[in-house]
């Protein structure tokens, strides 16, 4: 499956807290940049998402804002 | 400024490209990593966004989505 | 590739529209339902999307909103 | 009430489930169609969205992806 | 109609910009708050946007971020 | 920081509720106007918010709809 999103990143899972409703799923991407995605419990079980798995993150264009100092 | 959006990474413009209302900005991060923006124009303007300005990404845990093969 | 986005349906182009930065993307699904989707224009070349093309929506459920009479 | 959203379905309600803070609507949409919604779960109960209630899902246009095989 | 979104102010069109695809659209909420909303062009079209018009503002909570000094 | 998010408002912290991994922040802006963020629960603590702490709230043209009667 090719997606519109243009960002789309290969990484390992570092860590899943679950919530009721969310979990809060930690992604280890290369050049040491660990990201944090919320998706839905039943996401993360459905994916089997867990410690040292290899997963993409995917992050759609408008929403990636810019700051600068 | 400190934003309650969980990731925050430090990188360098490469593109900007303006359409009417929107611009599409590329920054790249460490690890090799592109990333693409899509802000208005006005935003791009106003913080002087060109090639090799150094620049945060801002992304909301909640746009963040997993996708495993 | 499996995505956290608890929404992907099934789906056939109907109408693109392309803007400087920005595409419109018509699809029509089951049920009669017509979904308009804006990407990049990047991403509508990149995906090839013409009328008739088969294709599938994914939508993040946090980005559902409801509403009653 | 007419909204700029593009996409805006009726349907109803199949499942409601609630967490702290957030709630997962399921929504049967025509087509066979069933739609996950993540809301707060004071809009929740102040819609007193419960199984068969009818509603509309909302949907912005840059909110919707679009995949090919 | 009631909307899920938790976030809905009532204000008058200051200002509305076309570009090809999407509208900028600026609106005047009590409290000498401007804020700006991107749309499609077509729902700016549909809504018959155009200065001193009233209208509401739409945030969903999710899409509220929170900054500190 | 200076951030591409076109609506960036002054307020005060109302109330907190917090859940397993999200928390429900409410703040009071000018023209009583009381605006409800969702943000991770470890933002909420990260950034210290409580009851009557100043900040921002941050919004992103795309995620403002409008609506008209």
């Amino acid at each position: 499956m090719k997606i519109s999103a243009r960002n789309v990143f290969k990484g390992k899972v570092k860590k899943v807290a679950h919530g009721a409703v969310n979990s809060e799923v930690t992604v280890a991407l290369p050049g040491e940049i660990d990201i944090v995605s919320v998706i839905t419990k039943a996401s993360a079980e459905n994916l089997a998402l867990g410690e040292g798995k290899e997963v993409s993150v995917v992050i759609k264009a408008t929403n990636v804002m810019i700051a600068v100092e």
